[in-house]
């Protein structure tokens, strides 16, 4: 593809801001640096291995997954050491341990024992060169699954998982309620409280004399906030690569961090009403209204100018499928909103949430100033 | 591909009900045949050839599409009467007038002086053997765009193209706020001022001189209410083949005629609290809450057996990307929740909104009865 300037590229359209992305991963890399714990990104915000293979030129130590296609198609992409982070449902034991079968370092999650012996059963198979590397889910915050640090699971699930001869490789936990904070103490508090559960966790398995290497936790904002994460030994986090409105909201990032944001074109005016129609919609936005319970709600997302500045009080106040509604929190500005922002002018929307948002779409646009220097594809599905 | 049964699918997985969906067609169909006017279904919510092609069997009369990816989709599909209801970005106006020199009778639709002089200016090449169909917006009910049914405007843009060489083809109206209602009088009402303002917006046009063969409205709700189209042409309707919860709010389906769902398996549970975690989060569900606003929330969506059957105040009522959170209203099935929903159990979730919950799959399978008779592709994408 030669190179374009950004007015060259249809509308709606993901751009990726390339400096505002190397900055976000240059803090999150020197952050898990200075805290001596391996860094290990989830690429569910992205699937995409152009990004991903940036994280790991900045110091990443393997990816983390959310889906058996994401190890798939990372591991045919040259990335062999996957963390497939969500509670392996029994019907998928056996495809999970064919891609081990395949050489790739796989490891699955469990937290129940139904699950546990799924995953044996698939990995007694005799064309098994390798066991099977499995992670116990902590239950940190009540937030989804996971076993409790302190239940007669735990050790119950090791004992099995291990006696079977499955490789018994420790811990993971998700402190997921930090989303939901926002004040730096809470986040703070969390970030220890994830902490110190998965590492209660791993020492009773250690004290039951089951093989416990790995410590791993993290979400984005308790990444950014703890102050010290003795005994973990990995930490996970996703969305920090792009930030997103929620993000900003919860306060680990700044508006000016995001990275990732949606080109979209104005198609018409609602004069009464003060708006102009944008063409993005929640299709190219996602429906994720995620700033909605935060302090601030930002609608659908904050409009920018092509260059990619806030226009302050501009918001995407509305969504329809292929139909945004820009309007402005000060009722002057919707006034003369026809000569504000005329029909054909490009803007650039911020999003509540980098990981619904870029799932919209088939690749990401990448801008370096007022140039697209690459497409990087991405994909969905399971 | 040999044929499966719904056990041997993976999950997620989107599933048509094929019964259903075929009611859905056929009595929309009929309810249009008996107000004597045209069909246009509009495709944005399926995106797939093959549900269309049931369509126009069943009597439709081209298509509505919402990009302008959708019109060279279903024109390679053998769809060649396509009308492309977004009001035209400026520099979208070319693409539109080269799929037209291609042999698509592709009406595309204007609601300013500024889209309409791009398209007066793109139609003008040399090598155009006919000239663009084009229909006017109307704004009916103040949902989106459109120019006012009274406006010094229509009758401007309506001389403008016409003057132009353009083939003004008349006038288009959404009536998008039926959305919002939940009573069959203020549906009919509703039904009543679109058919109304758009007669009268043609009227006006023909008053002028001008051309206006076409006066075409509509939305699920208001097809579905309106007792009588006196004026009108045809009528567009997305929502109805599947329908959702969202319409069942409405008041213009019932539960168990909802024709889309997802396929989800049990992989957890959090006994505590009485949830079970499925592994059908907000990737394939997607985001839209579009209940939260109606008398009954459904969360993201009610749960249902395999086989499709409701399971009474089950409800999927958190959603992480991968994950997604199973609740009871009645806090007494919580109680054995890991005894009612064992790990590997199939569930279906029906959704709120169809044509959000379908743009998060590659494909639909089709079930007859616990049968999957075929694997239909979408797409998605500008």
């Amino acid at each position: 593809m030669s190179e374009r300037t950004l007015d060259q590229l249809d509308t709606p359209s993901a751009l990726i801001d390339e400096a505002r992305m190397a900055r976000n991963i240059r803090r999150m890399q020197a952050r898990m640096d200075a805290l001596a714990v391996g860094f290990r990104p989830h690429v569910k915000t992205t699937k995409c291995p152009a990004v991903a293979r940036l994280q790991r030129e900045a110091g990443a130590r393997g990816i983390t997954v959310s889906t058996l296609k994401e190890a798939q198609q990372f591991f045919a992409d040259g990335f062999d050491d996957i963390l497939y982070a969500v509670a392996l449902a029994p019907h998928k034991a056996e495809q999970a341990c064919a891609l081990m079968r395949r050489g790739c370092r796989l490891q699955v999650v469990v937290d129940s024992v139904d699950a546990a012996q799924a995953l044996i059963a698939a990995d007694r198979r005799p064309d098994s060169s390798r066991r099977a590397g499995v992670l116990i889910e902590v239950d940190v915050d009540g937030h989804r699954g996971g076993v409790a640090p302190d239940s007669p699971l735990l050790i119950q699930l090791g004992r099995l998982l291990h006696d079977s001869g499955v490789s018994l490789l420790g811990v993971m936990a998700h402190a997921g309620s930090s989303y939901d904070l926002n004040n730096p103490d809470a986040l703070q508090r969390l970030a220890e409280l994830e902490r110190d559960r998965a590492v209660h966790a791993a020492q009773r398995l250690r004290d039951a004399a089951l093989p416990c290497p790995v410590v791993s936790i993290g979400s984005t904002p308790t990444a950014l906030s703890a102050v010290r994460l003795d005994g973990v030994t990995e930490v996970r986090a996703g969305v920090y690569v792009f930030f997103d409105l929620v993000m900003a909201g919860v306060g680990v990032c700044r508006n000016d961090d995001i990275a990732l944001s949606v080109l979209t074109t104005v198609i018409g005016h609602h004069l009464e009403q003060g708006r102009a129609i944008v063409d993005a919609g929640w299709m190219a936005m996602s429906r994720d209204r995620g700033t909605e319970r935060q302090p601030v709600d930002q609608g659908y997302g904050l409009v920018c100018d092509e260059g990619g500045t806030v226009i302050d009080g501009l918001l995407l106040s509305g969504a329809n499928q292929e139909h945004g509604i820009v309007t402005h929190r000060d009722s002057t500005f919707a006034v003369d909103i026809a000569a504000r922002l005329p029909i054909g002018t490009r803007l650039r929307i911020l999003p509540n949430h980098a990981c619904a948002t870029g799932a919209q779409h088939a690749s990401y646009h990448v801008a370096r100033g007022a140039r697209v220097i690459a497409e990087w594809p991405r994909f969905n599905g399971w």
